[in-house]
């Protein structure tokens, strides 16, 4: 058995991959372990950069993203009992969207699969050769080897494709606070995401859809999620998003609730012969600045177009280039999303120097156009 | 004895008040410790926001500034071997001028002095009375007491002045490096500043004139200066201004060599009932941002405006505001001088990841109009 990418990993990533080597008519295998229930229904990020929403509508899935995802103009940074809006929009002329990746997963798979695309569920690789190359997975009690030219390790932090890098240079940082994250059946009780910070802690606002809100609280990484029934959940959000002209939050019933530790993670380089990692198989954010997901997009995008070059022209450069292309954006987006998780969360080991110097600089980025355009920028997302 | 305004130190701060005082129909006593010769010889900081310029010229000392000061458009960055312009008047429609603070203190003491003012030198401030008001000083072997309206606490760190206030709350930081500064006889290598990041150590090309050329290089704080002969000093210096396209640095006789510890630190309020806070005496800023000199003068613009109003219409409202005026532009700088600190600094326990993070943002400051401009309209001097 063989085809040209063998693809590891059936998340966003994998199959965005899979979908746009398609459109340039190249052939894919998509492995992935979990089967297609489990997939569609992971709860992920769902904050979108305009460039990622340009590719998912440039490679044919952006027919439902239009029409059910959410346009955002701004956001709103919340401390000190009132809300700053950052117009997003006005300061970079770039949108975000708010759209699940869960939902991103379910058009990928359908449109795959309407394609006549292989999308193997169930199918738990056990090796990468990365120079045969080849991978070898158990599917349906059977082992098989799937040779080909290239593969893309897009399997998540956690997958198989990074430990088959040897020599890998790693790089990580682990953060004093977790989120606790819940998924509620309530109309959101803002239009833009809001991000609070509190010295009782970060709390973020952000949106599902018009009838379910999504909403975090800054809690310690081992925090113990039965310590947290509903009622003490709604009245530390009131606390934390609480404002001098008493802005009011909605409650309603919780349906899903999740404690997320937060990690800085990189690995060096991004490819090993013919095995190319991307997304969260090679970095990993913490989630404040919702660059997880599109740093995953920005990826395969990257590798897409290198993998075009190569099958067009036999020219590798853009394949040579791969790592140090990808790496540049990723460390952009690490920095930021430390800056974001320094600038809006309570260190309870910061000493009263560092409190200040914190409140000084949120006041600062919310009365500045210089900072918030920073901001802005690095939240919409950079120029790929 | 009797004045209106007592001022506790006679540099910058302290002379500048009674300087704007002396145009406001004010009058006052500057007592100061040490002997005039010495005053007007400290080296210092020589880096002035146009707002500093500003306030020197419109109090009628701006003469020798406009005639010898060298107004600055930019800045350089370099890092990685290559040079990164920072255009500051481009990004701001502001400047900054190169005027060493011992030349601002000759033109005050010879202004003040020219104009009949009282400028009492080799007196030594025994006691403050915050409420009486009243300040106790040795001069000449005799104690007197002066009786004045308001005190003036401008006698830097090491002063008198913090101490007589009760109840002070105070915020610090000591930084793992100090600065090993040198004056030599050498016309500058470079128009503007040159700020260098290497891994070896900060270091910065700052002038003085066209003759003389003052470096700066990052040392540890408890570095020895006999270990650092003077070609060890051009040595170092020149491996850490490197170029890749071969920059040169020029060496001459080095004149002045001092090591300067690196803090930050701020006390609050910088008011206790008749006795008012200023420059040094209320809070310390590391070198890197610039903004110590600016800060003492920015405070004593404040508090010369809040007594003219008190003077003027008997209303204290602009004095009860002078704490949390000040406090607010004086945090403002501290979170700019961490930053200038943190950015360009080679901290010996920074980890891989957070050393990825400093080179990703320094990238970003130089490739970022938005980032570029943060740090410009902070560098000249945001308006008071």
């Amino acid at each position: 058995m063989r085809t040209q990418v063998a693809i590891v990993g059936g998340g966003p990533a994998g199959l965005l991959l899979s979908q746009l080597l398609h459109r340039q008519g190249i052939d894919s295998v998509v492995l992935e372990s979990r089967d297609r229930d489990y997939v569609e229904h992971r709860q992920r990020a769902g904050m979108l950069e305009q460039g990622t929403t340009d590719v998912l509508r440039d490679s044919g899935v952006g027919e439902r993203l239009d029409r059910e995802g959410l346009v955002h103009h701004g956001l709103e940074l919340r401390f000190g009992g009132a809300g700053h809006r950052i117009p997003l929009t006005d300061l970079t002329g770039r949108t975000v969207t708010v759209y699940a990746q869960t939902e991103i997963v379910k058009d990928l798979v359908a449109c795959r699969l309407a394609d006549g695309g292989d999308i193997r569920f169930e199918a738990e690789v056990l090796e990468i050769d990365p120079s045969a190359p080849s991978v070898t997975y158990r599917h349906e009690g059977a082992v098989h080897t799937l040779a080909c030219d290239y593969v893309a390790g897009c399997d998540g932090f956690h997958g198989v494709s990074r430990p088959a890098v040897p020599g890998l240079r790693t790089f990580s940082r682990d953060y004093p606070f977790a989120w606790l994250g819940v998924l509620a059946d309530v109309p959101p009780s803002t239009e833009e995401l809001i991000y609070a910070h509190h010295e009782r802690g970060f709390a973020l606002h952000s949106l599902r859809s018009p009838k379910v809100s999504r909403l975090y609280l800054q809690v310690t990484p081992d925090e113990d999620l039965d310590a947290w029934p509903d009622d003490r959940i709604w009245t530390e959000l009131a606390a934390r998003f609480a404002t001098d002209d008493g802005w009011e939050l909605r409650e309603g019933p919780i349906t899903d609730k999740a404690i997320t530790p937060m990690r800085s993670f990189v690995a060096e380089p991004m490819r090993h012969d013919r095995l190319f990692l991307a997304g969260d198989a090679a970095h990993i954010v913490p989630p404040t600045g919702a660059k997880g997901l599109n740093l995953a997009v920005s990826d395969v995008t990257v590798l897409a177009n290198a993998l075009a070059e190569r099958y067009a022209s036999g020219s590798e450069s853009l394949l040579d280039a791969y790592s140090a292309t990808c790496l540049a954006r990723v460390w952009r987006a690490e920095h930021f999303s430390y800056w974001m998780t320094t600038l809006l969360h309570a260190d309870p080991a910061a000493d009263d120097f560092t409190r200040r110097l914190q409140r000084s600089h949120l006041d600062y980025v919310a009365s500045s156009q210089a900072a918030a355009t920073s901001l802005a920028e690095n939240y919409v997302g950079l120029p790929l």
